[in-house]
């Protein structure tokens, strides 16, 4: 059936039939494979004036890109990376005119001489229908060939810089996942889980359906498709002390409207191109405020957060420990949160890091709370309980900026001190 | 029963969402109106560790910014303008280290040093919800400005660099506005329309429900309620040579499927403060493209476009003619468009300069097109059908790139030697 | 550009995707116009034994329909009023039969024979797309015709019989109506406002945009872009005493939220083919549920409403009065709202029938109420608040059953015991 | 933020919303559970005055259904059976008063005692929010029932007549399924699959997502997260002859455009409380029409169809046949399709008399097509071929209406004369 178009049409259809149109286009003129060199291509599309023959060259470099091998790949960031650098002579020059006279002639001349061609080249490649996810997984092969090409890494600074004005937080749509969600995004879900693993439909099911569980995502409007980052939430009375507890499927149901604590028990970054640009902290603050307004019994917001660096940190310092005395590991688990830091003065533990740096405090340390071998392998089991107060965010930030506090409730600040004796002893 | 507005699709129901949040936090926060000045909160937000507190100082800014007199925006933006700008002497020793020693560390030194720190501002400005509309209006202001300010240009270049990224064009959605679009929506593009004015709302019902009516609008994610540019097209079986054949509304209705020819007879910017940021072009072509789809039978894609600068020119010229004379004005207005170019030798008259560097073609120039006062007033009457040949743009703009030459059909070809005659006679 | 059908595709793409098909399959045929007779169509139609046939068939009846004159309608009402009535010596038998043995084939039989032909004719008739609305619209021409050909009326009972079904009350969709709702919706509010003109789009906006405005309209699936009925709704504070402080353009806006009062100014039922089918009332309760639970500060939920009976039954008992004595004429109105009873022992007002009987208590009398030409000529300007206080519904009902008392305020009471006296003086 | 939930278009929300209100309502008003019997009840419903409290009323019964242990409904399905039938010697006496004067007041007087009371019991039932699933799940206890309670089929002759009013072909809304489809409506095409189970998501999906795979469901509005029937089908280059090689996962993948054939190898109803109402034909005939124009490549339109009475009526005729001869298994499937007939007339086997009787065709019979063990047991493997042409549906109906003549193709009837030539051997 032909479909019209109504003017309410969903946004995802507009941009399918973006996508589309573009197909359509490339069909059209299969077979026209450009046989200019793809370095070619890229001087070209830096040169074309018209944005027609613009959108189509960046539309081939993107499709040429996406068959290419590996070894290709490299010769290709190796281009981009010389060839569109800054010419540093040049900018030195057009300062120095601008010292003298600060025209506005001059520093549109400083600006053009201190900006890559490859911000330029980005933005080119960027313009087509479908274009931004491309350059999405552009990124991730090149994080992919740092540590082999250190180089190269001036190039992802310029990835990074283009990428974070383009997903900037004003653009990004929080959706809830729900049962009712498109299975073509359900399964994204499935795959992108990094924290608890979900083994299959019947276990997502478990996650999304029931009256006491939530999970939200961000997206993008130019990847309607892709997730890029995603918090599953249980809906508690109290604070739950184990991931056991909260995932298992006999548990009792609760009304959501019973919860008086929401529980942030698993997030989980999608796109490994975005890595560096940050959207956890946005994610848990809205998630918050909304969860705040839709069930207004909520007064906690917490994680059930696990301590990925406690048992490397122990055997690094040759900490030996009994691991079944379970007020041991716990305390020692305080300490490690709340004394060990990294050479910047942060927390060494990195999940301790993120929250803590967003504003939360640590509320409780929990023993035999994650029994799988990834949590005993990580942590011996134990887990951590973050709260999010709206109220004393500031105040938390406020302490740790300017006095370098950690925020901690009483609870773990006693614990820490045991745990630092245990060592001593 | 909790209503969900029908016309608003999920899309739009998010953002609109979004805001709604922002205003409940706003209205929380009410009475604690900062007590700041505006250049200590735009230093204290540059200056800003944490995200979430970033996010509301650039809300208050934007917010305070709205309340602001004349003179106080003045104060604003001289203060951004001033603050904000490149520091040339670190600059060029930042570019000097770079010379001797490309790496990455330095790289990143030289870019950070080229980059006015009103990017930085900008992109924290416009992280809020809801916010990148309202850095479309502090452009416009910003705009109006600048004649008396012209050191100001300084900001607005950064302003359109960053409006240019975030109005990417592969962010952009097109839609069909229609009689079945929100009035919302529908009285902005009354409002907008530009070159052939909208009366009332059934003068829209006029051009957007009869069947030989199209119009499309482009909108960006988060201004979902604002049309960026719109263009009004009339299905029509042969090459309408008049405007008041087009608008007539006692008009024999076509049926779309029995057209041969789609005209684009208004095209309209809608944001003042994205001026100098284009997006006809793309829109021209898009269009073209679903039209050629949806409705096979259109072979010829053209305008029914003014003449702007047709007597302002002629005046100048000294040239007097007799304006009832058509065939005279027909062909002066032949020789005005093909033969006349300005200072960097592209057409004088700025439609004509826009269709051409789009690739379309002069297929005709009609008199006595358009009978409205100020027809008459910019051009006698004259106008001027472009032709967009999906087939022949790359070539047409080979080569006016290539060899600064026009296309135009026979015709125009020969009417504007008759123009170039009676000039010289 | 062709649209993909993504499965949230909204519900009247469905619809119209339909009557698209059925227009393009129409258009295959066209030319083939039936040679018969109506009455030749609708045996046919009842004779059909395939379902595809079936449609076709009732498609063109309709269709026909539509072209038919006046006289030529009367003649196919009188046609289907008179061959597809029951058999009533038939209709005896069966239930004799049935009487003897009540076996499932005698009861198949007695129902076959008790129900008239016309109800499988309509339903069979309603089976093609967007049928329903053809057949509303016959039966508002049926209704036409009744006067003159009152035997028509066993049609109507029918029609009446199989429109109730469809039009379920489970089936209707409540919609809240916004500046955001297409303005193929909105001008027909316009056309159908029934009670207080609307004069203009700008005069909708004024009862649509305000925060302290809401409207909400019943739909049918099958008739997507026909309201059924709506009520506008102006929040406030208090009991508003008169139409021209609700209607008057520059009012105090009001935030939604201080509202402590809903007031229905405007019931309009938009179909007149639905004559009889009552959804006023299912429409008030579920606002009244609906916005108690989306501004739970709203206490009061009442009308202000027009009593068009008081000044025909005034001058029909010869009662006179001083209309310019505002206290006469109020307890003269509270008297007959009061008092006055229809044969079947109804409030003789119509409003107040409607009102009270939904369960509503006459709450104040408001004299200068509604100054328009209309207000003074059907009541001297005088209006009433009823009020619907959902805790009460079920109690006023009960005594209007059973005890045939209606619901009043202690005020109301005693100014119509005023008004009694003074006829009696 | 208030959550809109992503996939539920307008429409469903609008459902869920009703329903969200008639749960708020519920809760509002629990522990009043009423003291009365369900038949008092049911007698209430029947009296009651008032719609507010008929539609409480009505859903107070439907929830007190749902909790009937199966004896109890026996009771309840008794009561409505006995207490609400046709009283058969008012409805002689009201036909006799009809006979002689046929004014509407007795016309209205013989509906009413033509009428069994079930009628309006239902209508009212189907009142509130989300009550027609309710009715459909009851109507499916019921005929449950009918086996044991033979008497109950009256009831269930009611329950036919008002479903079938209500589920009217007008109504009906065709969705496609998709792999872009909520989760919530995809585990209900796995569940409902009845002809070629869904092993698992990744089976299902392999029946969604390839080009060359469609499916489609037909819905109600008040029913929308409940398919009614669904249709799979497989896009192919010329006919299949084998249900395995249609399925096969290693299948080469057709670009959709590339197909000449629709190929629908399955149909599966969903609702069992709707049998007896088909859908089938219907949908058939609009997948037709809404493929034709958007694959115009697709001239072929067919089943790859069951034979599930073949072995049955061999076993029950006694026919022996070596089933490894697949020649003699085939001819003998053509000549039990063609030539067995029931008792009406019809073709013996389910599967063709419905095919047949939509007027498609006998195109081919396949042997080894369907190797599962159930394919198996009721045809030894083999499958036919039915052929729609749209061209032809209407004189296969008129043969085989007016002259018992089956539509098969020439291979098909002289198959089936040698296996008619096989069993006289």
């Amino acid at each position: 059936m032909l479909m019209n178009r109504p003017s309410g049409a969903s946004f995802l259809g507009d941009m399918l039939g973006d996508m589309l149109a573009a197909l359509l286009e490339r069909s059209g003129r299969r077979g026209q494979r450009r046989s200019q060199s793809i370095e070619a291509m890229c001087d070209a599309l830096l040169a074309e004036q018209n944005e027609a023959s613009s959108l189509l060259l960046a539309a081939d470099i993107l499709h040429s890109y996406e068959g290419m091998t590996a070894p290709e790949k490299t010769s290709f960031f190796t281009y981009i990376n010389e060839a569109m650098d800054i010419d540093p002579a040049a900018l030195a020059a057009a300062a120095s005119t601008y010292m003298q006279d600060r025209s506005v002639a001059n520093y549109e001349a400083v600006k053009k001489a201190g900006e890559p061609l490859r911000y330029e080249f980005l933005r080119r490649l960027n313009a087509p229908p479908a274009a931004t996810g491309g350059l999405v997984r552009m990124r991730a092969d090149l994080l992919g060939q740092l540590a082999e090409h250190p180089d190269l890494a001036r190039s992802d600074a310029d990835f990074v810089r283009m990428l974070r004005s383009w997903f900037n937080r004003g653009f990004l749509i929080l959706r809830q996942i729900t049962w009712d969600t498109p299975a073509s995004i359900l399964e994204k879900i499935i795959a992108y889980e990094a924290v608890h693993a979900i083994n299959s439909w019947e276990d997502l099911r478990q996650r999304l359906q029931p009256d006491d569980r939530r999970c939200f995502a961000f997206f993008h409007p130019a990847m309607p498709q892709e997730p890029l980052i995603f918090v599953e939430v249980a809906l508690a009375k109290g604070v739950p002390g184990s991931i056991q507890g909260v995932l298992a499927a006999e548990r009792e149901m609760l009304e959501a409207a019973a919860a008086d604590s929401a529980v942030f028990y698993s997030i989980s970054n999608c796109q490994k191109g975005l890595a560096g640009i940050s959207f956890g902290n946005s994610l848990i603050k809205q998630v918050v405020r909304d969860l705040s307004i839709e069930l207004p019994n909520i007064r906690n917001f917490l994680t059930l957060s696990p301590i990925p660096g406690l048992r490397g940190w122990a055997a690094k310092e040759a900490i030996s420990i009994d691991s079944q005395n379970q007020e041991a590991v716990t305390s020692l688990a305080a300490h490690y949160l709340v004394s060990q830091r990294g050479k910047t003065g942060q927390p060494l533990d990195p999940v301790a890091r993120f929250h803590l740096s967003n504003g939360a405090q640590i509320l409780a340390i929990n023993p035999q709370a994650d029994l799988s071998k990834n949590g005993l392998a990580q942590s011996w089991g134990v887990m951590v309980n973050y709260r999010y107060e709206p109220d004393r965010i500031a105040e938390n930030l406020r302490l740790l900026h300017e006095k370098d506090q950690l925020a901690m409730s009483a609870g773990v600040r006693a614990l820490a001190q045991q745990g630092a004796q245990l060592i001593a002893s």
